[in-house]
């Protein structure tokens, strides 16, 4: 076996313990956490399945799906950090850099170079297809905790205007979708699974 | 929530099972059996990085991925038919058929049709993306086999022409990888993980 190709399969050798990274997010059967491979596939089928309310000029699909398969291979080494976990997110984008020097650095100079960038480029939230493909991830969470009858909300004590103040990036993206979610959050308060937020006298 | 965004999430909340739905191949640190969903996302990265070894012309990869995607979702409704399964395969095409229906059918009639359409592309294994789809994922359990000291080839007791068999496919698309699962399994042999064929005397 010549040494691109050794390379290349002791990566995906390595990124085979996505499947055991998991994440606060439960199956929608609510049996068990869902894992980061898992989130993965979702997440790509997600961005396809909703890419027709993304805002004109639409994002280029195929990136946005490309960079949605990879997205989160850097929680290998760096872990899933919560949503809501502000402690956790303050050493998040170190780690991740180095996690990302280590798993892409297993690729062949070339591949490396591109898997980086596109993971880069997703981390950013500049260009149309990173925020499209932020705004999917920030979404199917919601959609989850509100089909597994607000697991993760309830375990954490969430109250609402923290999952707006989350799904906050799908707004200018995806407008429809936004007041979708909204319309969510008012179900799930209404249902007693997510926390109104306390009124001022 | 309107009509078309009813159909799209019932969709989502539906395909979720595919996280349930589990298969013969173990995860690499052979610590549990894969499930679909995991697989799929695993089979879409592994296209992505291996696209360099099709014969030219090379199948678009995008559509190459988005096929692989939703290539096992017939599996909620059909399981996963084992690769050495003779009895299993006698009426797999028919209960998939059903299932594509029945699920892809949850979407709206366009999506609905578009993503049939994948789907069968992919069975039919006619067009360069699909036969390229399809020789991926024959060729990443075997790579998977390998690195799990053959756990699903010694349980079933697997000669090395069954896996040769399966994996032909590859051969005249990648014939790189051909090669190399090749020299895989001489090596699986030569480590008593998968079971040389009889020698006739
Ligand atoms: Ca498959």
């Amino acid at each position: 076996m010549d040494e691109r190709l050794t390379r290349q399969i002791s990566f995906i050798a390595e990124i085979d313990k996505l499947k055991g990274v998991l994440r606060r997010t439960r199956i929608m059967d609510a049996s068990r956490f869902e894992n980061t491979a898992e989130h993965s596939w979702n997440i790509a089928v997600f961005a396809m399945l909703m890419h027709e309310y993304a805002e004109e000029p639409r994002p280029n699909l195929d990136r946005v799906v490309r960079m949605l398969l990879i997205h989160d291979i850097v929680e290998i080494d760096a872990g899933d950090t919560f949503a809501y976990d502000s402690a956790g997110y303050v050493d998040k984008e170190e780690r991740e850099q180095a996690a990302a020097r280590r798993i892409f650095g297993l690729l062949p100079d070339d591949q490396r170079d591109e898997w980086t960038e596109l993971w880069k480029e997703f981390e950013a939230v500049e260009t149309k297809e990173s925020r499209y493909a932020n705004a999917m991830d920030r979404l199917l969470p919601l959609v989850h905790n509100y089909y597994t009858g607000g697991a993760s909300w309830v375990k954490h004590g969430i109250v609402r205007s923290q999952v707006v103040r989350r799904v906050a990036p799908v707004e200018s993206i995806c407008p429809h979708l936004w007041r979708f979610a909204m319309e969510l959050l008012d179900r799930a308060v209404g249902k007693g699974i997510l926390k109104a937020d306390a009124v001022m006298d």
